[in-house]
């Protein structure tokens, strides 16, 4: 069995590796020969701290990502990640990779490769709400693949806001801290990365051809976006099965969905025009978590 | 991360040791403060090779058992085990530990367990059905808590039954290639471990007293145990809620069924006298795979 360490596989993760690993698994996510099974919710011996095992097979891989959610850490991490691949001659498993960072990555490239299949070309600026660990990731992840020059951060405190343009300017990313309205006024592109359960602005503040994604941690109850928003747009996510039931596309059950995985193999359009409004939303799949563990492992061999 | 090969563990292993960790862990799955997770079954690239994962927590443990399925090897288990325990206090994972052989022991051991709380203290007689890996290690886990001094082994070809009795032999028990008929009303303890979804026997054949353990693999469909025994016999298992579901007691839905631990922690009756005919039905539950690595980290240690 191999064994990448947390260490180990942060060290190795770039954006890059993510990107492409996560791009390929979207597109393995809607081959008839993969399948991603439900996701298990359990929780530890406290019944707050919890763990959900999220895994899938495709034709070239198979295996289960553990995610834990642990509140009441304080100078270590609330979220981790273990990744394990099956072998499948053997039925054993073949690797352990811890992926604590590695699952931030993962996250945030999700969001970029849906912002860079679904967002105008000429996207500059982007807003984010939230200020997590999460919310830094995603707005490099999106720099990388659009020429953003502006990052409206909404914050829930100044502090926090403030805390997050220092982290950007040190990325080389120019950001204010930026009231909800003004910020979705401005934007091309909208990332929503919180925990809320009811939605964080007004459908009428966002303009055409805006690209949204909401990638907070989903749960039965997961509402970034408005409703109004959702019943409007064209709506995409990375498993429509799972995204409908756990992700932000419960409140809007009578739309139809597209996978991305289809808008990137070619089997269904994308944007219409420059003034279609787009949503992503990312549930986050199995698949991706096993690509990029997959991409490590053959990373740390060379 | 502490990591047990497959090696280590199996050199580790003890009958003892897993009659005592599969004991305590029966005790607590009946606990309120202990959750057994429904179990999850997925299958590799291949959909016939098959994984299962199966996760509980308890108050001083959480974690899963992924087991496999991989019906094609021919020179390596088709069975293999690993089982995760979390770090209570962070949430990552604490240990991953390789436990192919352990599971045999684990398994056995249940229904050591089972035998020794639910058969009468002067059963001398062991009918297995099943030549395979798992029956093998049934039969020297019930002759250590009860002294069997005749086994009949009940096989479908003359050759897997001579072979169980050559490899029964070389660990001090006696043992014969017996009819069905004939095992079954010489017996004292009945052990199915087959994979069979019809049953094996006539209930006609089970004499008053005797007592009886299913531990073939658990599916829907999943029958060892003739209908007629299930409806008159006192059932008891290791988890009611899985035992109905996917095991044996699918087919006993209007009877009550006893949780092991129940009896073990005094709570519930057991055997009621001599005559009694008991019926314990082992769907395996997580608990069990994590007390049993609990226990082998622990004495890697020393």
């Amino acid at each position: 069995m191999r064994f990448l360490s947390e260490t180990e596989s942060a060290a190795l993760v770039t954006e890059e590796l993510a990107y492409d690993a996560v791009r390929a698994a979207l597109v393995a996510a809607v081959d008839p020969a993969s399948t991603t099974f439900p996701a298990l919710p359990a929780h530890g011996s406290l019944p707050h701290n919890r763990f959900t095992m999220k895994s899938a097979s495709a034709h070239d891989v198979a295996g289960v990502k553990i995610g834990s959610y642990w509140p009441d850490n304080t100078d270590i991490p609330r979220h981790n990640s273990t990744i394990l691949l099956i072998d499948q001659e053997t039925g054993r498993i073949a690797a352990v990779v811890e992926a604590g960072t590695v699952n931030a990555y993962r996250t945030a490239a999700a969001d970029a490769v849906a912002a860079d299949t679904l967002a105008r070309q000429d996207a500059t600026t982007l807003t984010v709400f939230g200020t997590g660990h999460q919310a830094r990731y995603e707005c490099t992840a999106v720099a990388r693949i659009r020429p953003i020059d502006t990052v409206h951060v909404v914050a829930r405190t100044p502090a926090h806001g403030a805390d997050m343009v220092e982290h950007l300017a040190a990325k080389g990313l120019k950001a204010t801290v930026t009231p909800a309205e003004e910020a979705v006024r401005a934007a091309d592109i909208v990332v929503t990365a919180t925990t809320a359960r009811s939605p964080l602005f007004d459908a009428a503040w966002v303009r055409p051809g805006t690209h949204l994604a909401s990638m907070g941690s989903d749960a039965r109850g997961k509402q970034e976006l408005p409703p109004a928003l959702l019943a409007t747009a064209a709506l995409f996510c990375d498993l429509p099965a799972q995204s409908t039931t756990i992700g932000e596309f419960q409140h809007a059950l009578a739309r139809p969905v597209t996978a991305l995985g289809d808008v990137l193999a070619g089997r269904a359009p994308g944007r219409h025009d420059d003034d279609t409004v787009t949503v992503f939303d990312s549930s986050g799949i199995a698949l991706q978590d096993l690509y990029v563990a997959t991409a490590l492992l053959a990373l740390s061999r060379t």
